[in-house]
């Protein structure tokens, strides 16, 4: 595909997080006090206005595009450019009032992400990127330092290692080799894995809309993304970053998996 | 003590933290963006140039108190007022561009805390409080929604559970009891159990600046803090927020601490 065209939907997609933070504002009342709780059912309304907000734009720009989002059933699902939306992850973050939560939204064209987004509405922190055209933060071109020697890893909480059967041995095993982790919302981690926050993220049995914009950006980033696992009913479990910590999550994963 | 003392000492460790702030913003040329990383000797210059301003800030206001800091030497050990100093806790975070880091400030009387600050600067969030007086965020009174089913928590990360021996079943304990957790640097983890972001915080391993607030904030806000031991080379273990939560921390603890 040409970078053109993927610059114009990367254009699109940042336009899309800029609605998004706009319809955050509107359900809220404006504003993102980090001290300032919303009870959940605000947050609801905000996760499901968003992504019809997105879905319009969607629609409007892209009739025959496809749509995959947390909230509402899936659109156009044969078409070959599907849209992949988490309008806020870390919904429990929003709720009580941790800032790191942020709106995950993705191309992907026959199966491959070609753009990604995560934007942080609270820490106002945007990442963007597409195929073979690079990776900004808040507008300005983003590159990763070379030489980095950290092992901070992010990883997914503790229930994440329940919901496939019980993996607590591989969280244990994980935490064992790198002692120096930090668990985040999934967006957040994955931001802290994209930017050098983190050396790498494990980010375990959760669903498409949570990682939809993590491989494009990883990579474009000049790190590695492997996908360890996808069960049948869609719980992907993926590590991405510093290429070996990213081999040795692997191993890990394989030895010490359930299933 | 009067309140109107406890106050007037609030406002000086206010300004305390306004102070910290100017020093980062003029050691690291301005603003905190959040994808600009620093080097690691930019910030021990920050840490080492906040808290020589904060014990000058002190020396002049009250020449005859104490000062316990991370960076420089006990001043007054015998003074009946002791100044603890964190001049920037998460030093981590701040090199790799995570804005949870922070500095914690506290004034400690006969043994007893009496005033606590805990401040993001590239969150935008101060927490200040004192004994008898209550606690404001940004300078607004701030109280914590009763009622919260929540249980979440905040905990050291696993480095934190070798300090003192091999602590690493505490962890595993702790987490399969609780195993919505969050990790983040231990001011911000502090701040999450203060504000209601998390339900309480499990503080293992640190050392006195790192816990020199939390014990009259949590209390001022109606949670709980319970000091589980305090190792002869001043490794302090705490856990503090909701009573239910501390209380099986505590019993977790004492099942399976290594000393």
């Amino acid at each position: 595909m040409e970078k053109e065209v993927i610059s114009r939907f990367v254009q699109f997609a940042d336009t899309l997080a800029e609605e998004a933070r706009r319809v955050l504002e509107r359900v809220t009342d404006g504003g993102f006090e980090v001290a300032e709780k919303s009870d959940a059912s605000v947050v609801t309304d905000a996760d499901l206005e968003i992504e019809k907000a997105l879905r319009a734009r969607i629609a409007e720009a892209f009739p025959e595009h496809g749509v995959l989002g947390e909230e509402l059933p899936t659109l156009n699902p044969d078409a070959e450019y599907q849209w992949i939306l988490d309008p806020i992850d870390g919904t429990e973050e929003f709720c009580v009032g941790v800032p790191t939560f942020g709106s995950i939204i993705s191309l992907w064209y026959r199966g491959t992400p070609i753009v990604g987004v995560i934007d942080h509405p609270a820490l106002n922190v945007r990442v963007v990127g597409g195929r073979g055209v690079g990776v900004s933060v808040n507008g300005v071109p983003f590159q990763r330092e070379t030489g980095e020697s950290r092992s901070r890893l992010t990883i997914s909480k503790p229930v994440n290692f329940q919901r496939v059967g019980d993996e607590s041995l591989l969280f244990t095993k994980i935490i064992e080799r790198f002692p120096n982790i930090r668990i985040f919302d999934s967006c957040y981690a994955t931001t802290c894995a994209l930017l050098g926050g983190a050396g790498a993220m494990f980010d375990c049995n959760v669903k498409i809309w949570d990682i939809g914009a993590s491989k494009v950006l990883v990579e474009e980033l000049g790190g590695v993304y492997r996908e360890l696992r996808c069960t049948h009913d869609g719980r992907y479990t993926v590590a991405f970053g510093r290429e070996s910590m990213v081999q040795e999550l692997e191993e890990l994963f394989n030895r010490y998996k359930c299933q």
